[in-house]
């Protein structure tokens, strides 16, 4: 009988992956999940564009199109990149992608040899590492402080690790960490890719969901040698369900990107990248980031409230300025997995901090607390059950 | 600075590749395409269907899906393969993925490691031997008879390359040979795959548009062992640009193959797959196959009349079954790159026959040409065109 490849072979499930399983199942408060709320779709804004494009011009919406993107997509992102966030040079092309996490797909395809190592911050989403893993990839973590990557320690990670060829972050309200990258690391870091000839892998899906605090600019904005591929998304501020995200990439890579991208599935569907398009040429994108903004913002706090009430003394946190999720402590004596699954029993699902690790068997008392998909209902007897559950420590 | 891996620097843009980016300027008679005929688009039922999804529950359609698909389609496909094409036994799975080159790449990601070998049909479709040089693999390629790969050849394939993972094959109006593989053949393939401990990857886009004789089983329909993975498209038959195909996975790969698919792009875009699942409910989609064939034959038909007509002495060729495509062979005594050369310069785009080659640098005296995409003048006075240029050769 055939083998699987022994890089896929590695990505057996887990014991983590079993309990993620069980957090879909109905009837459970969900604090396990990634999903931006429900309530700042802009269902209305999409419906009409969506009837718009199929009644003026359905076969452009049905045919092949090019594996860089539908054009008047990646003028406008380009443009609102530029204008917002002062991303993007004349020597940096704007390529559509399907979701975010082919970002990182196609970049650890074109820049990485089986056995090449990623360094990564850790803990860090589960989606990229095994994404990296998938290619056959090392990872060699480095630890967050409050503001970000550890730099010490990844100076350690990029002297020990020869064969590494990009450094992964997630700067923004990271995923699971909530930490923001400080604008004086954004810089060392940088520094530190250009003097070693490594590549900075940028994932940005929640920069615009800040909800406190001063922007940072992107090391993106900084990238004056053409060392950083920055990838943005959709998934956040308009739906994930379209999977429409980019990737800006330099010169030098760009041409490899497009080949990444035409071999792994053609070109993103062309309906959903001109409903992207044309809700921009229609609404105001800046303003519905104002407006879903107060969405999260509100979430967060009650999130928040509500740990302090009901589970002071037993988890702490970091307050995240923005993004999807808070990331919390646990006292070190309490058995982590042994409490997410007695929450599992009452129906509250969330992530075990493990399932953010590289060795997702080494002990880890943190789990992911997400915000953004739970009603205010839920947020509240949700907490409150955390709370109760953890009196059984004493 | 960086480098980018090797196996990408392999995949340099050739001359074939410039001489196919010409192909796209406007003007061009495009016999250079594999794009389906536009007529053939179901416009009105895509309108209508997916105005009824945005208008019934639209949250559904931008929330986040599961990396296996929307399950109401993964059932109606099951059942629709099931019926149709007697596809797929208790011990597969039917995974949703975005375009049939997403199963090759998820294929080749979870059964191969970097130097593995892939055995293919030689000439086969640029687009997959890219993909699977793109993780690293190297390509023995087995030539086609008029009825199919030769198994010989396969046989040899097999010996002189130990470390091959698996046998890629287009069965029906190969893409671009436009052979059909014979029940025969399919019989002995599936034997020697079992025998080598060798998985098939049946990549069937076309097997829908047969336009003459009688249709043969699949592969998989003959796959007792778990050995086969298929692959199926919606490209063809409803419209490309929504990227909705599909693979039937045996047991023993399809975790695999979901977390394949998990890290190359997450999901599929719900709404496209509620489209097509939508499209099944509302409307009879064998009828419309019977409907789409008849375009499909009068193309053919009208295509091979004129080069009979014009191109006689000149292109031989055996006339496919279905499909898109025609692969028409020049005289040996006739620069075949000059000649594509020629017609693009009179705006008439073919594909030259070295671009689906394992070594696109060696001489090939054979060209691709598309009947589905040009309009019935544009394949008259193309075909015509080709017929002038061809008297140069004397």
């Amino acid at each position: 009988m055939y083998e699987l490849s022994q890089k896929f072979k590695n990505l057996k499930p887990s014991a983590v992956r079993e309990i993620l399983k069980a957090t879909g199942a109905p009837g459970m408060i969900a604090f396990a999940g990634g999903s931006p709320a429900v309530e700042a779709f802009p269902c209305d804004e999409v419906k009409k564009v969506t009837a718009e494009i199929l009644d003026d011009d359905p076969v452009s919406a049905l045919v092949y199109g090019v594996s860089e993107g539908y054009e008047p997509l990646r003028n406008t992102v380009k443009n609102w990149l530029k204008k917002r966030e002062n991303i993007g040079t004349d020597n940096d092309s704007v390529i559509i992608t399907s979701g975010g996490t082919q970002v990182m797909d196609i970049t650890t395809r074109i820049l990485t040899s089986q056995g090449d190592t990623v360094i990564c911050e850790e803990p860090s989403f589960i989606g990229s590492l095994n994404c990296f893993r998938s290619h056959g990839c090392r990872l060699a973590g480095v630890p967050i402080d409050d503001d970000g990557m550890n730099v010490a320690a990844l100076e350690n990670a990029v002297k020990s690790n020869p064969n590494a060829k990009f450094i992964y972050t997630i700067p923004n309200f990271q995923n699971p960490g909530g930490t923001t990258l400080s604008l004086e690391k954004r810089k060392q870091i940088y520094n530190i890719a250009l003097k070693n000839n490594l590549v900075i892998l940028e994932d940005d899906p929640y920069g615009n969901l800040r909800v406190s605090g001063e922007k940072i600019p992107s090391i993106k904005s900084m990238d004056k040698n053409g060392i950083v591929i920055y990838a943005g998304s959709f998934s956040k501020i308009l739906a994930p369900g379209i999977r429409v995200a980019y990737a800006v990439v330099p010169d030098k890579t760009a041409p490899s990107f497009t080949i990444g991208k035409q071999v792994s599935d053609v070109h993103t569907g062309l309906l959903n990248q001109m409903i992207v398009s044309k809700w921009f040429d229609e609404y105001d994108v800046d303003m519905h980031i104002k407006k879903i903004r107060k969405i999260y913002s509100h979430k967060l706090n009650l999130m928040c409230e509500c740990l302090d009430k009901y589970c002071s003394g037993f988890i702490t946190y970091v307050r995240p300025k923005g993004g999807l999720f808070i990331w919390a402590k646990l006292p070190d004596n309490v058995d982590m997995l042994d409490y997410v699954s007695r929450l599992l029993k009452r129906n509250v699902a969330v992530v075990p901090g493990t399932a953010f690790m590289i060795d997702d068997e080494k002990p880890c008392s943190y789990i992911r607390v997400n915000f953004s998909t739970p009603s205010d209902e839920d947020i509240v007897s949700g907490v409150k059950i955390m709370g109760e559950t953890a009196k059984i420590y004493g």
